[in-house]
């Protein structure tokens, strides 16, 4: 997208403050935001220290997955370890999209002011992107989504995964796509304004920028990329079977049944 | 998204300009774009007449589409009604994604002062949605997206849907996604810029919002929901079968070749 996003980390944090001359000093800063001078009001740092936060978070994810998956092996002793891990991430993303984006949803207004542990894990990664104070348009659009389409729909990838049944993979390749979709979006609309602006909203710090903002979302990149390749050999070699079958028994019947639109002509001739 | 959106079309087109006194009237507008005042400079009205530009896209496009239509019946002259239409919808897309907004994705800075065709129809949609001449970086990130990734996609789809490859379910469901996703955004983040702030991108006629802004943009909600309906189907008949075959086979066999990634448990069992 940009030619020049790669260096911007190494920039100084106070840029934009220097070669400042008196009486134009701009007021004290109220928060540890980029770009500079954005507004975030009623913004109160965080109480909890971050490996608190992070703790907590990794915490309370890994029992509720782990606890997952332990009933899903117990339903289904026939799972397999690929099965499992499969299981397990979208058990992840339920969480993450039900319940951590899910309050930032409903509470992207307070979040900056709040105190309570979901509202402080937001405070510190909007450190890497401060669209999440500021109530962003896009930001509140691409969640709201996330939270009552992919939420609800990676639950179902997760009971199919478990179940084995014949949708799972159908299934997976829509998550796959709008993981693979937002993400692209996700970084691509800040990387875009950037780029044309030279406005990040990202602290430049190695951690923030590096970590939190590449390195925390580039799973929705991966792994869903590499779920999405091995759906579609997967259906297309079951439609390639298919396909065989019903040339066979295309000449003793009127019309193929799995065609679905977009199948072969319609064949007029009776049996 | 909002419990007040349908009605503003209704409201008047001056509103704002209204109770305002000397000396603070505001400077002529430049241009006919909402919200009143929002910045397009180097603005030149169009010089063809609307019917002109709209039958030219239409025609290009007819041409485009039929031509097309015509050469993959004589390639594959099994390719039923259905199909055919599968065929000319992806078609349609992929000369739409790659040259009328790939168009936008390359020249956004000038269109709003440029006379060619591609460049006044995009002034004259515009009237429903200004963000198109003002670079705004979702539109410019949506729409990159489309140009290089959907729109190749639509044309790996409209080939495989006229030589009914095995793999067209697969493709047909990703691009359908992506249709449905990036529709869903594009409504999302205009109404809820609209639902915060009352700032409107849309021109309040009833031609603008909802003939051009709700209409022109329907069929990417529409049709897509139903092939994906369709193609989920088809797919999840393709795997049940399949799956029956492989439970029929695994017991004369090592290890399932159909399961894909979450199948079922790897037997460790030798013939």
């Amino acid at each position: 997208m940009s030619g020049r996003w790669w260096w911007w980390p190494l920039a100084s944090p106070d840029e934009g403050l220097e070669n400042m001359t008196m009486p134009a000093l701009p007021p004290e800063p109220t928060h540890p935001y980029h770009p500079l001078g954005v507004d975030i009001p009623a913004y109160a740092a965080n109480e909890a220290p971050v490996p608190v936060l992070l703790a907590a978070l990794a915490g309370t994810l890994s029992f509720a997955v782990l606890s997952a998956a332990l009933l899903a092996r117990k339903l289904n002793p026939r799972l397999g370890a690929s099965g499992l891990a499969v299981f397990c991430w979208f058990m992840m993303n339920t969480c993450l999209h039900c319940v951590f984006e899910g309050f930032f949803v409903l509470n992207h207004a307070t979040v900056a002011s709040s105190q309570s542990l979901l509202a402080q894990l937001w405070k510190e990664y909007a450190l890497s992107d401060s669209r999440y104070l500021t109530s962003d348009f896009f930001m509140l659009s691409v969640e709201s989504i996330t939270v009552f389409f992919w939420g609800p729909l990676c639950l179902a990838n997760a009971i199919a995964t478990a179940r084995n049944t014949p949708s799972r993979h159908a299934l997976r390749i829509i998550a796959c796509v709008a993981h693979l979709y937002g993400v692209a979006l996700y970084y691509a609309t800040s990387q875009c304004e950037f780029y044309f602006t030279g406005r990040s909203h990202s602290r430049p710090e190695f951690v923030y920028f590096w970590v939190y903002y590449v390195g925390f979302n580039l799973p929705w990149a991966i792994i869903p990329a590499f779920l999405l390749w091995d759906s579609v050999k997967t259906v297309t070699r079951a439609m390639r079977a298919l396909d065989k079958a019903e040339v066979t028994l295309n000449s003793h019947r009127t019309r193929t049944q799995s065609d679905g639109i977009g199948g072969r002509r319609e064949s007029k001739k009776t049996k």
